[in-house]
């Protein structure tokens, strides 16, 4: 059997910088205290994710939102604190000349506009050293009619073949896929299938990213996990949960089983070994609940998922299978998946020189109150800013 | 066979206050030009909406989004402009208070304040002579276990008892529902069963609000409509369209077929009739279309699809269901349905000296350059504000 | 906190006697080895799942596809095995003169037919002295236009009402409703609204029941759980899962944290009392997994799923609630849910005198191999028959 | 403008086997009179709806279904009837050795056998002169751990790449895919991309069948057939419609606006073209419907959305999706659907020599009298059979 207490040490998930500011949706982004008002104070925020679980050193960033003088300065700033900056996020949304599409719309100057802001982001990697450029393009329309559909894939593809082309060598492209929202007609590139043609077209540093609320309803997203690993094109999760749409909820809050299904799922494809660079990133809204700890608690949930996918009896699993021994099979799945793995990982992270509860000791250290206390005005840059 | 050119005439559309401000998702709100900054000029603006269809002779107020100090100079504004005031829509979601719900909020001290603006909202309607309080709660929960289900419907029910005994003799509750958005796990009213026990509970003053864009996937929205007319209980449509979600695009634009389907069984169920009460309401969003169009253009719809649901022969339609004969029955609809009624809707126009062709009659009448040269500075109070 | 040994011990579910014959879909029905051919041979597979589970003393019936001569022979053949005869289920689906429908049939010839099935069904509750008259109508209509939705619903409610007079004191109706299928555009019972209503006005010998299956995309079916206990019109559940539509298949093998959902609400609304006459049935189709081995492990995971909900700190869980402490209120759910409640019940079940692994046990009694020797020749009236 | 007499013409639609013997549901089969006995009744059947549309030259048969013994015979048959043999389907799914499925199944020998079977295809598609071959899978699992979901990715390829080897110069595999149902965890080909992943895989005679019934909620058809067209891959249609599942009703009978928009891509997108090779093929289940009637009128709708699509005013279109007009745009398009074609269309019919309304020729005809009194005894081989 798999050695517990080490095999979840091997999984490090990303932090997004935007999960530590005000979020909500279109009626309402409601306030917290102590939000971050600016990069710097992000990282911060991030950094005690990982001081507390032991198992998020990355925050990616989001830019324009993260836009700072000094990328050196801000590397810096994040190691001083313990972690690295990660992926670099492609903001090509929130400007009133992208209302018809950024790197689609019909008026070749904002696609000029867009594409150039895709490739300072390559250039913003130069300096912080990311590894990931991460895409996810609100464009699409929402009439029939609004806009030819495959005049904006050629569109799409020719941007993209620009800022592939300026990657550097060890660089890539994350290009996710979203069915619906912002746009209610077409999305540009709404499932996998779309993404992985482009990928395909410009070459191996580009590779898919699956956020796992992207989905119409009934998707069986381990499938196209599965998929994706078999061509060798899963570049990375962003993790999150929903019962609706796109609720970007703390992963594993609705569905549990589903994110035991998708680590069982990477497990098998060899997708925890670093070589095949899958990077586990956190994208997700914590409108209504405290969001450092949100942030925690879910690297918790992905942490125990992955515990229990690392308990599956493969041996088992596989003669189960062999057989065609049904229930059998299945049993074995959901034994590992019924397994309380809390005290393994709490023993996991005692071994770290963490605590074992990192909830009650994140809520014990008073950061929460100092940052009430210092952050006052101000204002942040961010989700629905 | 029905009188075409008349019939028509008998549906008078209500169009919302807010569909003529900016409105957009939680990615980004964009602003378009013209837009009214006070409620006085998004009734000028719903005023053009009647003035070019002749369908639409009332609007809707959206409170604290049109709270003005005089309802009684707001109304004859109104009045002065050939159309009136209809119903008042509370809104008890744009508050940091309600972060955790409104009316069903598990501190009495917020549910308190929320009751008291539905309270307020009534006297808004003495004051403008609005027959109709459309009550949309927000209220929900994001998480398992965030809340008591079963509480909640308590004390929404509480804040109901007490609104629905402030009304006037000729006033009437809407209880709209809505499957998810903003809450993510449970909304307190998700569906007409639930919508439809509360008004039972309260009174016959109290009915169902139906907006069309509020359904799980695959729900039978003409069936909801022929339930609610057959328990007396159908109070409003809320109108507008989508592809996945709560799109809130133009009425018509996703499925036309659909709304005829809807119109059918209005018809059928007597709900064009002014004494079932039924009223016909646009709730739409126009993101990336210009606001007074979308409005025409909605109205339009309605009537294109009303025109269609009256064209169906209904004797045939009898017999053919009454022998069984399915593919004869849905012949006659699919006649109706397949029926170019845009002439006759341009003959009934012409007949009430309106232009054949709204769209290009607005467009030529120069009131959108003149808002845009005109509504410079200030900023409205309103969706996404 | 509550007795977790003694607790799941109130739980008693019911099983289906059309679950130990073949399934399928429309596609193929496959064969399986020693399955029953007769009411009799079901029964004693029944009492298998009884005898090594310890809690499924009942077992429903299907009319006409259990119907027998003498139903006193038939009930004392159950009770020699130690099991009881539980909800009598109508079939007025598997009659060529019902393509249009049962009590909804334009027809009155049909809908005549049809009652008076349902009537047989009462006579034979009387004489297996079931409490439970389960009513699932496959009727609907396939095209707009088809029948007419309303008149469908009168005629329902017009067999309903003969129905429900010819119930004894201590009878029920249990009215199940079904988005779709068999039928495509309307079924005439589609949500739990529609059955509430027909409930309402039948009396309160009138309940709903809940399949589990029947939902559209994103129905949050534990809300109806609650508000269907707050109206005290929660008759019986039909449990089972599904990834996609109707699936049958086995009950928490799709969503074990739904199921844990459900059954927490049916803790917090006091369903487990006996006196709310809440019933626990499986309704489910092993279509490729063998039968017997499949109920038992379906009952072991609703076990499961209440042994967690039982083990929820309802104290702490109301504190966290009305303080609005969103992450605290999910963790004390999310702690019960996370439990290894596997050994409890095995403990649960050694007390009782049974093996503490029911599958094993099964596996090991030889049963299987006996009902395959025996079982040859004859065939079995039911589904997909 | 398109000359719309003439363009309709160019869409032949082909007619499946299946549809004129008995279909249902999982729960019932209903009969209906004068069904076919065998495949030579099916083409006669088939061979009517040609003659009363002019736009169905060609019948695809279902092996086994269909199978005869001289083959020559059968398509001379057809000949004489004035129809062809179109496309041929394979069907592994309807025995009992397929019950973990065919290509995919653990065991080497029952995918020996499957891959048989589509080799036998291949020989009758020698022996009748056929170019495509479909490929439908109903292969997948109905439980999580149930089988490896990449092992059975491999198997597959290894079947279809056998298959594809034996292909003739002008013969062509069309794979489809489908989101679930029989297989109710994961479809082995459940969506657009792993079709086309395979296809890719294979080569240029290996394209993507698009069944119109079988995405997940809100998927936007269209948007798949353009990103095929786009690649080249676009093989064929299996037309149908469906208002929750996979319901097979008549194509353009639950939403006629979406059968639009895909024609409008295949417009666009020169799917007409005979020399794209694009298929259009019906693929439905007339359960309770007449079935030659269905057929007629579900050629018929086709032909109409087509007429339709033809008349968008493509310069018109463009230039209003160039300058960002999204209401101009849509207005194109839905003045396109908005009209009625049915005149247009009955000229064409009238041009070519057939009544302007094939449903009543048909019904004067007295074909259906004639095979009800003729088609006595003997049972079909096929659905639900």
């Amino acid at each position: 059997m798999t050695d517990l207490t080490a095999a979840p040490a091997d999984l490090m998930i990303e932090t997004p910088s935007w999960a530590y500011g005000n979020s909500g949706t279109r009626f309402k982004v409601f306030a917290q205290q102590g939000v971050p008002r600016d990069p710097y104070e992000k990282i911060a925020d991030a950094a005690q994710v990982h001081a507390f679980t032991g198992a998020a050193p990355t925050v990616a960033l989001h830019i324009p939102w993260d836009r700072v003088d000094d990328y050196a300065a801000l590397t810096a700033h994040a190691r001083s604190l313990d972690v690295g900056i990660g992926a670099i996020n492609a903001n090509v949304f929130q400007d009133d000349d992208y209302m018809l599409g950024s790197v689609t719309n019909p008026d070749p100057r904002v696609r000029r506009k867009a594409t150039d802001h895709l490739l300072e982001c390559v250039d913003i990697m130069d300096a912080t050293g990311s590894r990931d450029l991460k895409l996810w393009f609100s464009d699409g329309t929402n009439y029939p009619g609004q806009d030819d559909i495959r005049a904006r894939q050629d569109r799409l593809a020719e941007a993209l073949e620009e800022v592939y082309a300026r990657l550097g060598g060890d660089q890539r492209i994350l290009l996710e896929y979203k069915l619906f929202e912002p746009a209610f007609y077409t999305m540009d590139v709404p499932d996998w299938g779309t993404s992985l043609v482009h990928c395909l077209a410009l070459g191996p540093k580009a590779t898919v990213c699956v956020d796992t609320g992207h989905h119409a309803p009934g998707t069986n997203i381990e499938f196209i996990v599965a998929m994706l690993l078999r061509a060798g094109r899963l570049g990375a999760f962003d993790f999150n949960s929903r019962f609706y749409a796109d609720d970007d909820l703390m992963v594993g809050a609705a569905d549990p089983f589903q994110l035991f299904r998708i680590m069982h799922e990477v497990v098998r494809g060899g997708g925890l070994d670093p070589a095949t660079g899958v990077a586990f990133m956190l994208d997700q809204c914590h409108n209504i609940e405290p969001k450092i700890q949100g942030q925690i608690r879910s690297v918790m949930n992905v942490q125990e998922a992955t515990a229990k996918a690392l308990l599956v009896d493969a041996a088992a699993l596989k003669s189960a299978q062999e057989t065609g021994d049904v229930l059998g099979a299945n049993a074995v799945l959901m034994d590992a998946y019924n397994t309380d793995v809390r005290p393994l990982l709490a023993e996991w992270r005692t071994a770290k020189g963490l605590s074992a509860d990192p909830i009650a000791a994140y809520r014990a250290s008073g950061y929460f109150e100092k940052i009430v206390a210092e952050r006052v005005g101000g204002s942040q840059a961010g989700w629905g800013a």
